[in-house]
């Protein structure tokens, strides 16, 4: 683990790619004098530039690197250097083809695009450790290089030889005998009992593509794989002299990596955000966006850093919608909301070529600054500085949400009770949606992370429970603790085998019930909860569900709603059971927001939680950040249309943003108060 | 041909793996005592367990299944057993990489999966003849051992030298000289001449994708291969000195391997069942399932098994929706209804593990007996006692329906009046709806079985005449068959060259007509037949046709119906042609339902053939099976709400099922007359 | 550049195949025949005939084609003679693997299909070589021999190492110097620079597939290679002694070669053409064809000959619809009213086997002339006849499309603002349509092509100026021509990268305006140009768009329209610049077709442009062949009816048709003016 990091201000600036450039000195000379207007205070510099740094095998090209630090230095502007990795020069897989990557075919790739070198080749291993150790020996010192981009954007896997071999270390570490691993697997099925470690081989598509035992490992081996790649190419940086902090650009939504991993090596967490607004309702892609804030500030409960975002549209989503007046300020004030201590773009200058050139930067291919995104990324940078003082805060979470990689990879793995879609992420969602519709911070934690500080946690779908799961949910439930847990959960262990006698595996007694089945739903299939007369919750109104209804057997606990038709109705469709100290609630359907929306806000009463704010109008977003001597709490309109609200004014004072009663369309108004 | 497989009762069991569960034998304790309970008398054993019955090359391991079997054997329970083969253990396929197949782009597949191995391989044979051979050794003589399950759900193919060299002999066997082959697929055509046999090479997506005349004598190689395999694999049991009945499993609507050519090497047929019961109206689904059961139950003329059916939800098909109560007992008594003499689960018992962990079971991971699905099968089991003497007994078609693996494999190959879906299965089951609504049974039948035991004999899309063909159906009509085609036959011939001088070839006295050309509708598009005044049949609604219209030169048939629109306004769109003692009708175009049931309604009447009960309500289906001695009516409600009917409860008594003018939702009543 | 092509008549015939049937010397007998009956005059022969005319190595078996020839000569029809390269035999893909194509995964694809060989490699050069000098010493002289099919349809790519190595070659003899390259190509971006043109690779989908600088010179080098395997060809025909013309058939819409280059090397243009008739309303697809008709005119500015044409439905569109009666007449005459000077078809009679055998034909597999399809190519033959003075005669267009394939190249392989479909073929057709529906007569030409001619020239979505067209475009519309650009026009250079400085690149006077951003529109989503009040263009009415909306910024030029809604409501949509003597237009959004009628209609008006035809109904195509002494008026009705419309009956006499104020439906009538 690494240390806390705070720069004392919030970060404006981005990916620069200025060895593009260096024949036109005159557009360098005008970038900087563009930053300084645009209150640009950071660049990220060095990402991708591997063929300009060492163009030759062993013939290193540092200079116009230490001019640029320099001059943006002089001028303010800090740099966070990046190692060069995503991308490896041509001579490299010419000279040396281990390093390029395998596919699950055996297929070794040619050369080409970024993120396409095996982790565990040792040629490219030293390759990189030669290449961080220099940049660390040269650049480390240098007061203008603020912070490490270790490589770009960690993703892919590799099956050669060489990565076939690590993983059946990997696994006989895990296993340590054949019969441990036989049994987890089950390889019994369809014969595919191994009798030695060597016999193992990674999933491909045509060989071994459904042994989920097997799925699921090379999904752990993959992260740990990526994982010893950061740790080496950190350690280079370590052994060039360099004690400044590291980071990994995480990206959304993001399946193949298990970032709870990775975010224990480096010293902060950073991510790319590139939503796609306007396509639907502005808040519904604010909570979305959200929800991943959110996510990336629970990994290490820190402040995260926004490192990539589009002052524009992008050119890779399937339409480049422009961003409308305000929205860009507007998103880029609710990554700091969330717990962001940057808005960082891709990028700052468009380059001339190649697959990237229409993506939105601060400086388009026009090259001037009269341009409507340059004013608005102008006014973020503005907004920024007078925010400056809550870099470092955070928000006191007192609700959570359990979205865990290892259970999603498994269950979506799986054939189970809807190949046609389990809408995992999007029930995530709903739970996440219902507490933020109340103005509660969220936390998103996965199995791991500890549960006693919340006073309500939600887990959607826990497929998998994890080693030692089950008796952290208990304790918190007898211990005063609300945990709402739903259909579809509880069903297999670590490796991935199922639970016997009975699902959600150690709980039916916190639960209240046993799942005796459960039906999948055909696509515009519905059926209902509908609520038992005198239910204690006092649910009073009837809810669509849809894809998917667990069939449950109580013991003790009390029905809410039952279902309203098929051979199910009357049966238990949400469920409370008093355990100890605290409730268990068993949500038994795929039910739509409102059941969402009002089942959370009547835990949330009965559970206490302090409200920021008395009521939220629609389509608003109300969230807080604290240090010990002060709260901050944003308010964001993502309406199209003003609003009007009532914000408590008086307790507070505005540190940013209009207010008379109404937040303008796209609004941000920041309230301080002493604490 | 082998002999006729009776039993003496319907079995009730299926697919069991307690090699799964070898290190807990108090499951496999509790095991016998559910069977008992739920009244299973069969269970099929050794299907994928190679890799413990050979964990190393050579040594056996057979003890565990001898203790199983005999335990069994004390609980009154037989064993079908299996051989291996349809997954070889994993230090096989790494000894020896021959045994794995090759993909249609010559690619080796990895060690993978099940069903994934060279027929061709003098390796695999040799490993499946020792095992065989010793599985038969051992177990034959056991008399719980009733019969043997050969390999499991055979299929695919495999694109090896090993293989290429075997259809280069294939090839060179049928054609004798390169210059008939030259002919038979028309390799004129864009020079792909062959000078040599040793030229020949399987299609292939990367080479040559478009020969029909390969395409279509490569898919009748397959099942000659496999078939030589089938052969290979029973020699085994044989030289082990067993000779108990073999069958192997065969699947729904499997168009890559012709059933016909399979059933002849085996004792009997058997089939796995798994209908998507719920997703549209049940009749529908049952008439579906009842042409498979039909088909099944033409390929030798005796009665099929069951071999596999879900007691729950399968897990691998898109939306795992849960049987309703009732639709278990409905569905497995449609089975025997149809000439089944047993119904079989996959599976008994759940795997914890792997890619059909939640496939539905008799016995689920929660492991009790208190559950719905236990109690359902239990209910069936209870039904198949009281009907067991039906065993043996056969239904007695007046009437078949031509469905043909090879002229199928040729037309849908060829691209031809529409690309976008000719709908031949489709309209194979429209025939087969028309006459099941008249209480019919109904043989399924290619063109090599013989014609002369119906009255009527429908042959849908009938695009190739294969040898002989049509002297069979003219034969069928001058002596007094009703025979019906339609658009799209007798195009080609069995190398799928066209015929010249006129189609349907062979047959245009027999029809009285001409085809000249076929159109093409557009999806969405439609045409109609409209009632010719005065037509002899008595036509007198319009019909809605689509996809397909052929135009027709009549000679002396007479035109019933003309289309309603398009250039081809007032042109015979259904005709009837008396020959000899019958009459040929031609359907020109692709009607809805509603003009089969009307047409057929009046062709069966004419053809004076006696029905079983005189009105059946709509999702209704009734079916008979006789012996010498009596004769078993099915009648079997497949609404969603229970039906009045008059049944003939004067004639036959009540062998199963509550009967007081009505018939329970999803009920079955089995009705008994003594001859 | 070859002589200009007039063989006195219009052809009437297409692809004969004689060799199929070389068995049957009946069939041959009746085809002359029929061909006669037909007013069939010329047969093309030879194509894909290799395996026939060398069935080993070395053997030549030319006797079968010269007595064909002999025969068809003396029933004066003429030949014309194709070389057989289109597909190779298979002794010489088994004996020379390198003919063999290699895919962009570096596969090396197996033998079949057709199209199938690598330009590059010396032994299919060399075997093309022998083949095609040894047909023109033969058969050049033969005075049936009318000219040279150049192989068949070329088409597809080879990524062997021979090509790859002349690919390598062709990079460096475009660039020169690496760093040429490196900077044109953008390679700075992800680190991709080359050191040497040896490393250079073609693009691949498990390589470098993203880098448009190479994914465009690898489209312009497949030209290049296409076209030095054609002028292999072609000098080995000369070799052989043979002068007469040469042509290759190209097809539809086809992206992948440059034809304006291909026309460069050949006689004359001929063009393979398949429209699906009768799935939209005719005048669409006559529409669509007519704009490929007019591209092909276009290539070399003469005409053009109609190489194949289906006379039924072909057998491999989705749905294969017959032609209605009387659309393979309109069909075949609009051919010829757009300036070809035949109407071939592929095929004279159909194959009895192989993947084209249900493709429509003259003579089909009944093999009768008493057919529907017969008589209507009789019909076709006799009106060809009767046209027969109008060959070699062509249009007088005053108004051009342009169409590149290089931009589009460029623009549709970039990811930019709509990657989900920018529509570029769409918005060319509207242009198209807009002045078809005037009865103007268009021209369909490439940046390469010179402007002066006309008085209006449109350039939808011209993303890419090549070198020289931005002064090309200044001087047209300096010295008085109407200039029509676009949205997405000008924004990169002839090696994909970006414009500096804004855009339209080098025509922002001209056009008064900056391009400042455009905004992609979801599907669905549409905004709307409303007329400004008072505006010069007089338009008056609010036209719907979609798609893209270009923001833009004025300086000289006047706002005609402006957008409707959004954040841009407000700013110009339609914009008009006076420069010099004429005038430039900026469409900034994909507007319907509505639009573009209402505006070409103003624009041509203001040009002072002769329209043939005072009004001219929906659904009706006037357009206009000259020689120097006589103007022939072709109009025909696409609609379903019969249409009344007045010609100026006084000035011509009929030619062709039947006229009495009414044209029937799918009628032409062909008037004739003397000059």
């Amino acid at each position: 683990m690494g240390k806390k990091v705070n720069f004392g201000k919030l970060l404006h600036g981005g990916d620069y790619n200025p060895e593009q450039w260096l024949e036109s000195p005159e557009i360098l000379d005008k970038d900087i004098a563009y930053f300084k207007k645009a209150k640009i205070n950071e660049v990220s510099l060095g990402i991708f530039s591997w063929s300009v740094l060492e163009p030759e095998e062993g013939k290193f090209h540092f200079e116009w690197m230490e001019e640029i630090i320099d001059r943006l230095y002089e001028n303010g502007i800090s740099t966070i250097l990046a190692t060069p990795s995503g991308a490896r020069p041509k001579w490299m897989a010419d000279k040396y083809p281990e390093v390029l990557r395998m596919d699950e075919t055996r297929r070794r790739m040619l050369y080409g695009t970024r993120h396409n070198h095996c982790y565990t080749s040792p040629v490219y291993r030293e390759k990189t450790r030669i290449m961080n150790q220099e940049l660390a020996r040269r650049f480390g010192p240098h007061p203008g290089v603020i912070a490490w981009h270790i490589s770009n954007e960690y993703g892919g896997e590799c099956h050669c030889p060489l990565c076939q071999e690590e993983f059946r270390k990997w696994i006989q570490n895990r296993y340590q005998t054949v019969e441990r691993l036989n049994h987890a697997w089950a390889t019994t099925f369809w014969s595919h009992k191994y009798n030695r470690f060597d016999q193992v081989e990674s999933p491909s598509s045509i060989g071994e593509p459904g042994l989920h035992g097997l799925n699921l490992d090379w999904r752990r081996f993959v992260t740990d794989r990526t994982l010893d790649f950061i740790r080496h190419e950190i350690a280079a940086i370590r052994n060039g002299g360099s004690d400044k902090p590291t980071t990994i650009n995480m990206m959304y939504d993001f399946r193949e990596l298990n970032y709870h991993k990775l975010a224990d090596v480096i010293d902060f967490v950073s991510w790319d955000n590139y939503p796609q607004w306007h396509k639907k309702e502005e808040i519904l892609t604010a909570r979305d966006s959200g929800m991943q804030h959110d996510i990336m500030r629970s990994l290490r409960k820190e402040p995260f850093f926004l490192m990539e975002s589009c002052p524009s549209a992008t050119n890779w989503q399937p339409v480049s919608k422009l961003k409308k007046p305000g929205m860009l300020h507007a998103a880029s004030m609710q990554a700091v909301a969330h717990g962001s201590d940057s808005v960082l773009y891709f990028q700052l200058r468009q380059s001339q070529g190649s697959s990237e050139k229409f993506h939105g930067a601060v400086i388009d291919h026009y090259g001037g600054e009269d341009t409507r995104v340059f004013g608005e990324v102008s006014q973020v940078g503005e907004s920024l500085r007078r925010l400056g003082e809550v870099a470092g805060t955070m928000p006191k979470a007192k609700v959570a949400v359990l979205f865990d990689w290892e259970s999603r990879w498994a269950m979506e793995d799986a054939q189970g009770p809807r190949n046609d879609g389990l809408f995992y992420k999007e029930s995530v969602l709903k739970s996440y949606h219902a507490f933020r519709n109340l103005g509660l911070d969220v936390d998103m934690i996965d199995m791991e992370q500890p549960l006693e500080d919340y006073k309500i946690v939600a887990a959607p779908m826990l497929y998998m429970f994890r080693a030692g799961f089950e008796e952290k949910a208990r304790r918190f439930v007898s211990e005063g603790g609300k945990f709402i847990l739903t259909y579809w959960s509880g069903i297999v262990d670590e490796t991935d085998l199922c639970f016997l006698e009975g699902t959600p595996h150690g709980l039916m007694d916190v639960m209240g019930l046993r799942s005796t089945e459960i039906d999948g739903l055909y696509d515009g299939e519905v059926n209902s909860g509908v609520p038992v007369e005198g239910n204690t919750l006092h649910m009073a109104h009837t809810y669509a569900c849809s894809h998917l209804c667990d069939l449950v057997r109580l013991s003790t606990a009390e029905a809410v709603l039952v279902y309203g038709s098929d051979f199910y109705k009357g049966m238990p469709a949400l469920t409370k059971n008093n355990f100890g100290e605290g409730q268990a609630y068993y949500i038994c359907a795929d039910f739509d927001q409102d059941f969402y929306d009002d089942f959370y806000g009547k835990i949330v009463k009965e559970a206490r939680i302090e409200l920021p704010v008395e009521k939220i109008p629609a389509g608003v977003e109300v969230t807080r950040r604290s240090s010990k001597d002060a709260e901050y709490l944003f308010v964001q309109n993502f309406n199209r249309e003003p609003v009007n609200m009532d914000l408590p004014i008086g307790e507070y004072q505005i540190l940013l943003g209009d207010y008379n009663g109404t937040v303008a369309r796209f609004g941000t108004v920041v309230l301080k108060k002493k604490l």
